[in-house]
């Protein structure tokens, strides 16, 4: 099972490669489980600053794995045990993303679809490949892509996204970052590259300040304006109490670079 | 009154036609009750999975009529009786196109104007005419379009909507789609087809889904993160559930067109 | 302190300059005072129609002082007093301003930096020189901007304003209006009288309609849409019963111009 999610660790970045090429990354309960226990280690592993999402083969992630799905339908119950599991697992999952302590950054080198899809857009950021592709099309086999939509609709406009899960059609890397689901664009092959110097970017910040401001993020995002205002009020004040943010001014001030510690 | 909106049905659509182009397909008191009348009978007609709205005349609609209002003023009250009335009517009808069962496209073939741009803004999703025009301008006549606001707010983005209804501006057609006001643009020529086309793809989705997902996109739109994913895990197991959708993914998995019911 | 905030009025429009180039406009105890001060004299001032916020110098505005701040650090307790305090003024000063019965545009002519940017995200619209640049870069320094990040996440997509936090990195004037972050761009000789004219635009309305209508539009964008309607609604009603709007829709009927008190 470890095989499934490859696991690269370097210059405080650990990059997650789902390795299931042959199904298309499906999110197997395999796979929902291979990425649960990476996150939850790299979530209380302080080495790591930032983590990558990427993935082997022609495509990024092809949303739930279909042929195990209508095995758990057949489990006698018509998978009315199974189902709802499967569905809590994989939620619980694109939940942990947002609540990690580290920024994620999704790598998206071919096709996103369905849950495949809602990875790319619980993650805090992504670059694409200018060939990638993105669709929430369960709509075509019977199946809305309702929790895919939970993620979706909290990344780009409410018409795009209802466009996109009634009828199926993807959209393309282009017009994926003009709606705000990536944030990058590269060429296939200096996707990689991209993706990491953004990583290693965040990587060289002070690692607190990440972990509390994405936090911080997180917490007001959907609060009103003067309760939003008293949240992030308490992560600023928690953060500029550091000493490393006290050494990160005061190098600042006399125009050097910040020992931190 | 039924005049005042021509309903054509095909192919399991719906098209609404406003037809009051003497006064701009002004939202009359009557323009008002014949689309609510028109949405309630759709909501109950299983066999309608798509509603189109579309316009006769230069003007999609114009907004709230002028004329009429200026009368119900001189009731002896000054209106204080009919206004709230009209505007409750309004704001009902409205909120009837996301809670009605089948995805609602307005197709634009001209100016929409204050409580006519609230409509398109209030539909799932928008096709207009490259030559159509949008503006909450009631602000030019001293009656600021607070009632569309709710809609253009929750559809583009705050400052852009800020500027429409305080300058009573318009923007054109290829504005509205880079703000998410319109899903497609098309020539005059071309309107039409182009919206009934992505009404054809719609309706050849297996309803059930589509009608569970369009409730499940609404339920969860303004939820936090967690009960947002409550909510749509619900609608996923209902949805895993159907027989057609048991249907559909068989089908999937076996190459083959799925014999739906 | 007075010289810190110039105000210039002018056919109903207040023109608050920031005026501190030395410090770059930074927001110090005393910015933060003087901008309240006079927004809390222009909300008390029926005469005043529209508030433009201008600065001298390269920089629009800096963000907070860190030299000053780093004063307050050495204040015995390590500014456990003194930093809650400032954070607070500001956050109060900033939503002084969709507070504000006016609106308020942003007239950016340069670099507008960590709180700076939240200064320009706090305004109800912004007018951008061409040369304009955008960063909550507190990052770089050890302080995640969290306090401008709640304005920002409410003026552009959650994506981008991650993307900005986490890297400290600037984005341009045409950027920031493909976000939402301004309205217009102009080039820099061009500014003053973009935004003048804008501002003029605006102050030509009925009055009483854009103070409704500004404090309709803030006290609606959060809610559910039933409680938006309910609230607009009562908007709407109140202002279609001013004289001056019975007025306004008499003469757009009868094709003359308004003859408002």
């Amino acid at each position: 099972m470890a095989d499934l999610v490859l696991r690269e660790d370097g210059d405080h970045i650990a990059r997650l490669v789902l390795n299931s090429p042959g199904n298309y990354n499906a999110l197997s309960v395999e796979m929902i489980a291979a990425l649960t226990d990476e996150l939850e280690r790299i979530g209380g592993d302080d080495h790591i600053r930032v983590v990558v999402i990427a993935a082997t083969g022609k495509a990024f992630c092809a949303g739930h794995d279909l042929k195990q799905m209508q095995v758990l339908r057949g489990d006698g119950d018509e998978g009315r045990a199974a189902f709802p599991e499967l569905f809590d697992s994989c939620a619980r999952m694109m939940q942990m993303i947002p609540a990690l302590p580290q920024p994620v950054i999704a790598e998206v080198q071919g096709v996103a679809t369905a849950a495949g899809c809602q990875l790319v857009a619980s993650c805090d950021m992504a670059v694409a490949s200018d060939s990638a592709r993105f669709g929430v099309n369960g709509v075509n086999i019977g199946l809305f892509c309702s929790t895919p939509m939970v993620a979706l609709t909290r990344a780009i406009p409410p018409k795009a996204a209802f466009e996109m899960l009634v009828t199926g059609e993807f959209i393309d890397a282009a017009r994926a970052l003009e709606l705000g689901l990536v944030n990058r664009i590269a060429t296939p092959e200096a996707l990689t590259d991209t993706t990491m110097q953004l990583a290693a970017t965040i990587a060289a910040k002070l690692p607190a300040a990440i972990r509390l401001g994405k936090r911080a993020f997180h917490d007001q995002l959907r609060l009103g304006l003067a309760d939003a205002y008293a949240s992030a009020g308490e992560a600023m004040c928690r953060n500029i109490l550091l000493p490393d943010t006290a050494e990160g001014m005061a190098a600042f001030l006399e125009k050097r670079r910040p020992a931190w510690t």
